[in-house]
């Protein structure tokens, strides 16, 4: 699920828990829910259980979570979290994905081709100085130039200081400024895949459902200098998983939630961005299968691609539904009327916050009108196509670089230069048919929704159709090559200007407009939003109080709750399944794909402990981005890993609720039980067993 | 293919070609190409030999072509022609959709729950009358008021007189009208289908594609009181099929084509009807393959829905991308300009036509602004739900059946009334599941398009999520019961006013809205390029001269062209396939879905001649609508079935193009072959071949 669900959006918001109902929370690790533990559950956690947790936790940069789970490195994830990765290792020859993968020894393993893991060692406050450095006179312009100069001077000055990837992040949507520093691996190797038949069974039918049974797990280890890594901190793995009713703790990476989002808002995206974001996920779902179709082979290519723009077109279809709820918009209402009746009640607070959701209203009408332009261009909806990405960064590299670190974009600042090239540089295969399918259908997408006369598709297109200039400049441009990508990269300025590539004569040709709306976002958009949302930040702590937390902005979170399950349309669903289940679930369906059990399942059948549970569900508050979290007990071991959240947990993104909605997880005895009697991956039992 | 491409245009328009090249031209019967038949092929039909062949055509008024093959009313047409009929016979436990079906003896022979079929008996020219009934003195208003009364009183008149379904049709849109007057069979039983994996083998990747090996045929057998129809007229079936070079002639149906619409029409195609139309079947398509994939009964219920769905995507793609095509556009400005050079420079052309061209313009962007509301009000894009479409016929039938017939809507004049009756007490079945994840999306994509604050939307939604509406509305009404529609239909308006059933409910809530935004567009976007098409039609007459044709209007029409094959990318494509052919297009494809041959075919492999022809492609002009069309030769013999036409056709609905576009037709000796070796179909085969 959600590690996929990374949202088109590019507009994310505030989030703050006020009066936290149930056990609503995607907690800080530098500010835990200490009195809710206490009275709740009676739990105290150390700061030692916490550092340890922390330190065991893993993010994978590209858009999901996972733990170490042995001294000498090894990785759990989810195996669509893996998938990217497994992808980009296959050829037409030998297929991970459907094949699975295990390595019996170190030698064995394979390297990752462009994958970057970060493990976050330290927090730390810096709120007073970004503050300091944007003063209420500024422009909205002067003031989104401001705190990005400041931001990425204290990243730059931190990463000098400690050689840790730094960044500062955004909380309370300008509230809070927190200062991360993670540990950063980039020599990350595959261990073990199941199937995808497995990992993945039931498909995009089973997809946010409950009950499971799927074996989304995928197992890698860190290695430095060739060798494996020692870590001091890494979860034991509890080999029975948890009990019914049992408190568990979910420690992940949460992409992005919008709870507090203003009425106003959370209408924009029900009207405006859910709209647009399903249409162009729909098209390129629609796309993608008619590619897949027409061979085993362009099936293979599609896979991972098809797989996230199904996932998050099932996501994002539960996301509007709920906002087309009139029952939940009512309740957003009122909860938005009380705080603004205490802000409006008290002198001092309406001077302070009154304005902020005028503000946000203004904001969104600003917005509209070139909303399509930016989405587009600057978006990037416009060009679907992983070369043209690779001209944009490399022509936009060239220009950055020469201006001052502070006065960078985000993405091009220094602290983030050598993340940037490691995608740069990747040697993951480019498919020139399924480039240009792609590029021509987004094309045309941007052709059909701005019209002809846009003076950018005009001078793009140049009297040619869609489908023609995409097919010319996937098989015209050199960027296929990783070498000319590095001699462009490392050659400045000059030596980009220079070029005569197509693709990179497209990326300068859209750039200035594309620049300019990011900035006329930024300005009349994202800056103005910036600073409501930290009015309305400020306005809930004051008024509400209590133990809080900020909206995800993909950072480290703990979560927690029991293991339970829920009553469904008056059926007791229970909370866990079984691994017999699996083979039912499979004859229901007629053993047909995505119904259909790989082989070995199939073969060890008699092996399986029938009645060992195989997923569970359970109440802590996760979204898109914990896919791989570990889940863990009071002891702190591993005793499951999250893999999605049912269909009634969709709504979470702006709305908890723990009525019915549950994370959803593989069990740790699941795991065992299949690396054991279905893989015989013995060498990965005896790790993840070791005392 | 086009058989089911029934487009969702509101608006057809006038086509008439003018100079026509190659082998273009849709003939009417009653106008036939002698002059170019003579000049080209020498050939000369004769009156009987033109008769003949139109009495022994067929239209299928869900939209395909046929013919009579016996002269015990034994009828050929596509697979995908009798789609809709072999679903609607079709359960959970007997799916001749999949299976096929074979009836050895008449008794076995299978009604059709709700099919008519139409012979064209009769054409007379009643454009005097039709034109004497409006003057140009007339508002819009009252002129299409006036003639669509007129052209009622005609169709009712001639109804009454000769007991045959009359038609007047409007030809050169407006240029002139035929009354057409057809034989109708309502009685039709099936006698035998293939297995849809060899009717549609290749599935939606092979579809408008060449070389195919499809065997897309399906038979049937008009009845009258209980006993098989004898007709004098049905096509000789000749066992040989046509050979490379052959003239051959295609009569059959084809629904619609722009030939000679303005450039300002076809733009606005380009940026606003396909696009919306696209938009709207690519998220039907991702709806319907998301339910089909739950199980293989939702897949068998969604089959034929989702086979229509797909098959106009794909067809729409391709007139999308051709009018995104700059050299097809700027020819189309080139012929444009030319006429309207040709028309100004004559005073008397250019008082009597000039503004033609400026009317076009000033319709669609007056049309513009309410394209979305008319299109999903009375387009009814918003409710796609048979059950509503069923609950707007009876609520619009009480209030039309009281108005005299000349004012009445088209589809409710008298003489249309039992055929509309044929449909509404279809027993066809209707899925609950089905209908209300169909109804919610489409008003949830209305609402995303117009928002929560249309009023007609707020009305209709009354608090409610459209899930939830839609679930409420199928749930509860009563119109699943075929008595319980004739109850209301028959009752007339009194038990409709006083029905309480809450999907009437809901067509009575929308209908003043939708019928006011019907009235809006035939007054000003309808009427107004009536007229004008009719002045750029005379235009064309006056200047070109010649033997011409009218766009297509899925009335009767006469092709030619020889079997011929081609040249694409370099290498020559046969003029036809082979039966052997086919075993190895499936090996190259793993025998995977939609790859798989049906059991009989792998199991009858030896008994099949290799080298017999399967497929064939020929250069007669045709469109969606031409399904089933049969070919014959110069003998009036019948060669072989039009199933489909290459992608390269797709642009035919523009403009005629024979380098490279071709129809796709089923040899008539691969039908008697597959007839005779792999069905074992004896008596279908006797009765085909009988002297």
């Amino acid at each position: 699920m959600g590690g996929f669900v990374k949202k088109l959006i590019v507009v994310a918001f505030v989030l703050l828990a006020a009066a936290a109902v149930a056990d609503e929370g995607m907690w800080l690790f530098n500010r835990p829910p200490r009195a809710l533990l206490k009275q709740r559950y009676n739990f105290d956690p150390s700061q030692a259980w916490l550092d340890h947790l922390q330190k065991s936790s893993i993010r994978f940069n590209n858009g999901g979570s996972g733990s170490f789970v042995s001294a000498d490195g090894l990785i759990l994830t989810n195996h669509h979290v893996g998938l990217d990765c497994l992808q980009k290792l296959s050829t037409s020859s030998h297929d991970y994905v459907s094949t699975g993968f295990h390595a019996k020894t170190h030698a064995e393993e394979v390297k990752c081709v462009d994958l970057e893991l970060n493990v976050l060692m330290s927090i730390e406050d810096v709120t007073p100085r970004v503050n300091a450095a944007v003063t209420p006179a500024m422009s909205t312009e002067d003031a989104t130039r401001a705190r990005r100069a400041v931001m990425n001077t204290i990243e730059k000055e931190s990463a000098d200081k400690t050689g840790l990837r730094s960044d500062v992040v955004t909380l309370f949507r300008g509230g809070e400024y927190h200062l991360y520093r993670y540990k950063k691996y980039t020599d990350v190797r595959l261990v073990f895949a199941p199937e995808v038949a497995i990992a993945f069974f039931g498909g995009d039918p089973d997809n946010f459902e409950y009950p499971r049974y799927d074996l989304d797990i995928c197992i890698f280890r860190a290695y430095e200098n060739d060798k494996p890594v020692h870590v001091d901190n890494y979860l034991a793995f509890n080999p029975a998983g948890p009990h019914d009713g049992d408190l568990i703790f979910v420690s992940g990476h949460p992409g992005n939630t919008d709870r507090l989002n203003t009425v106003d808002n959370l209408e924009f995206m029900r009207d405006y961005t859910y709209p647009f974001q399903l249409s162009t996920l729909r098209r390129r779902e629609v796309l993608l299968e008619t590619y897949s179709e027409r061979s085993a082979e362009n099936e293979r290519r599609a896979h991972d691609q098809l797989f996230v723009i199904k996932n998050s077109r099932k996501a994002y279809i539960g996301l509007l539904a709920g906002l087309q709820d009139p029952v939940i918009m009512r309740a957003k209402a009122a909860s938005e009327a009380t705080l603004r009746q205490k802000v409006t009640g008290d002198p001092q607070l309406s001077a302070a916050y009154g304005d902020a959701w005028q503000t946000v209203h203004n904001a969104f009408e600003g917005y509209k009108p070139f909303m399509f332009d930016f989405r587009f261009l600057e978006g990037g909806t416009a060009f679907n196509s992983r070369l043209f990405g690779i001209a944009r960064t490399i022509v936009r590299l060239a220009d950055e670089s020469q201006k001052p670190n502070a006065d960078r974009l985000r993405e091009y600042r220094e602290s983030n230069i050598e993340s940037l090239k490691q995608q740069l540089y990747s040697t993951a295969p480019i498919y020139d048919d399924l480039e240009i399918v792609r590029f021509a259908d987004s094309l045309s997408q941007w052709l059909e929704t701005v019209g002809p006369n846009d003076p950018t598709i005009k001078q793009l297109l140049a009297d040619k159709s869609p489908n023609d200039l995409a097919s010319e400049l996937v098989r015209t441009t050199k960027l296929m090559d990783v070498a000319e990508r590095k001699r462009l990269a490392e050659g400045g300025k000059a030596v980009v200007d220079a070029s005569t590539d197509p693709m990179i004569r497209v990326a300068r040709l859209v750039d200035p407009r594309a620049r300019e709306l990011r900035k006329k976002y930024e300005n009349s958009v994202d800056e103005p939003l910036t600073q409501a949302y930290a009015k309305i930040a400020n306005a809930t702590f004051k008024t509400m109080g209590g133990e809080t937390y900020p909206d995800a902005t993909f950072t480290l979170r703990l979560s927690f709750g029991p293991v339970r399950g829920y009553v469904e349309n008056g059926k007791q669903i229970p909370w866990a399944t079984t691994m017999a289940g699996t083979f039912e679930h499979a004859a229901e369906h007629r053993n047909k794909e995505p119904f259909e059990l790989p082989k070995p399942w199939v073969a060890k059948k008699a092996a399986i402990k029938g009645d060992a549970p195989f997923n569970f569900v359970s109440t802590p508050d996760i979204i898109g981005g914990n896919s791989g979290s570990p889940v863990v007990n009071r002891a702190g071991e591993f005793v499951g890993i999250i893999f999605d959240g049912n269909l009634q947990s969709l709504p979470w993104d702006y709305q908890y609720d723990d009525r019915v909605g549950r994370a959803v997880a593989v069990d740790s005895a699941a795991i065992l039980e299949s690396l054991r009697h279905v893989y015989a991956a013995d060498n990965v039992v005896a790790e993840l067993t070791k005392k």
